[in-house]
């Protein structure tokens, strides 16, 4: 299995940016003062780097919003109570959550995968993946979450959601997740490969008053020391295993197989991160491939986010999950291809370029 | 005139803000921690209120992009020749400008006024209303731009605009701007209206070097002087008359018959905004009914923007106009008044709510 993963890793590709030129050449020969467009510009040419330097092709798009519970939930880190994962699988299924929607408003494809919830199976569902790697992790904060062979088989289940997608021509990917108390894990994780602080970073997540927060990242603080040959020994797998979750560790892979597939993943949001953060640090070509869709209303995210040199294209004072960030942001990688390829150039239109 | 427009400005109606608590009510009770859709519940809350209280309604949308040219050109202000405003009208109706494919992405109708180009007339077309106040306005540097005639022309120009939409059912407005040169008095009427100072927040607009952008602030200093009877009266229809634009006064108008007719306006956003502050001064009610799309990457339109308590949705760096910051937040619109309609709520998908 490490074999096959490693493998994996292996065939993600650089961009070729001896194409960039053509691409910039075209964009600045559209009707508008150079650069005008801003980030939208940025976003087309990424899209045209990926894809090799054909006219970027943003659809169709799929958003795969992959759930797991979390040992770490007997901690008291969060305010919702862990049956809320299962149900809220159910709330997907029926299409009466905020991914739901925001899916449907951007014109994305939406996959739900049971990666690890606690409990058992679920009635089958065309829009159901159900792929149990466990019923939820260990407890991180008195040893590793997952075993080093659970991990990488969320990994692997991650990669095989990015090829069936690419074998079904979606170009562009969305990272979703859900599972009560995950922003523990997700902090854990940012502090481990960042070495940002806990007690700096921990946050509210859905809703912790102060003392919840100071508990969190005490607990947080416990998981670094319960894990301390991992976290010291900065193998990004075994990181991820310690303390990461099984939701996070099947969204890294699925930013790994998006990269090796030239797909463009819209990466979410704190959780999201967290799974890039391993993706980045397993594979460090992906960021080419992948972007910060927002910049959460959870505290620590804008410095993680920064802290890997990111920059995210929305802040919108999201806090959800689910992927909803990267349904918005989906819109934007629309339109940016629509750029691309739909506007007039100076020549064609008739139009006078600047004087410089 | 006067007595009309001055009429227009007594029906715009304050907001029923009794009616928030129910709004309030029923986005708290979506499946979702409460607030952690952000900015984009406060959109739903703002359009239920727009609306009275009805299940938000997001389209049909529309884009005005308003033309115009301006006598200050002749100082030197742009690095674009006039013609371009011209050039760029015949652009938009052949379908090849930025605001073309983005309104088109964000599914927004686009209609584009000339309000004042220099020239004559245009061939017939389905999407151009030919309103022209006059070819362009004088050299605000030397005198008045506009005199109070046209001015209130164009603001009634706007008013028929917004009436016109809603004849047709039209909810949320757009307002787009084409004028070579038009950041000038932008930038004057940014001064005059929030005391900020030319040399400040003049910037490049479409791509002036520093040498340009020095000149600009002091050929906008010129026209303040040369103004200075209107700047001081405080009045905001003689600062308007003597520092806008045609196309300027006319998104001005817009924003109030839109306020008037209860649409929802997203301000585009360097020029769009200027004409957002001159309608505010003339109507303070309007703030309730519009929103700043996005924040340009004109320096002085961040100040502009906190000057008068707004916080901008995007920031893209576009530094466009033509109404393309408007266009890309549609999208948002549009997904809030989804969220807000199309959402389960706890009790009816059986979800467990936060312990408190």
């Amino acid at each position: 299995m490490r074999k096959k993963f490693d493998d994996i890793v292996a065939a993600v590709e650089p961009l070729d940016h001896s194409l960039a030129a053509v691409g910039q050449a075209h964009l600045d020969d559209l009707t508008k003062p150079k650069g005008s467009l801003g980030k939208l510009e940025d976003l087309a040419l990424q899209l045209f780097l990926i894809q090799g330097g054909k006219a970027p092709q943003a659809d169709p798009m799929r958003i795969y919003t992959v759930a797991g519970d979390h040992g770490v939930n007997d901690e008291g880190v969060s305010v919702f109570p862990q049956e809320v994962t299962r149900q809220m699988i159910l709330n997907f299924l029926n299409g009466g959550a905020g991914i739901n929607v925001l899916a449907k408003t951007a014109n994305a494809q939406l996959y739900v995968v049971d990666a690890g919830s606690c409990g058992g199976g679920y009635d089958e569902h065309p829009y159901l993946i159900q792929e149990k790697v466990a019923q939820g992790t260990a407890n991180l904060a008195k040893g590793p979450a997952m075993t080093e062979e659970q991990c990488l088989k969320a990994l692997l289940l991650g990669v095989s959601l990015a090829d069936r997608a690419h074998a079904e021509g979606v170009k562009v990917l969305g990272t979703g997740d859900m599972g009560i108390s995950n922003t523990t894990p997700s902090t854990a994780l940012y502090c481990a490969y960042l070495g940002l602080e806990p007690e700096i970073i921990t946050g509210p997540g859905t809703g912790l008053d102060a003392e919840g927060v100071a508990n969190k990242a005490a607990v947080i603080r416990r998981g670094l020391e319960a894990n301390r040959e991992a976290v010291a020994s900065g193998d990004p797998l075994a990181i991820l295993a310690g303390l990461g979750g099984l939701e996070i560790a099947t969204l890294a892979g699925l930013i790994i197989g998006g990269a090796r597939n030239k797909q463009l993943v819209c990466v979410d949001g704190f959780i999201s991160t967290a799974a890039y953060a391993a993706a980045w640090k397993l594979c460090p070509t992906v960021k080419e491939y992948c972007i910060i869709s927002h910049v959460s209303a959870e505290p620590g995210h804008r410095d993680a986010v920064a802290a890997m040199g990111m920059e995210p294209y929305l802040d919108l004072g999201f806090r959800l999950g689910e992927g909803t960030g990267g349904a918005c942001v989906m819109y934007l990688v629309r339109s940016a291809a629509d750029i691309y390829n739909d506007m007039a150039t100076f020549s064609a239109a008739g139009v006078s370029e600047a004087v410089e």
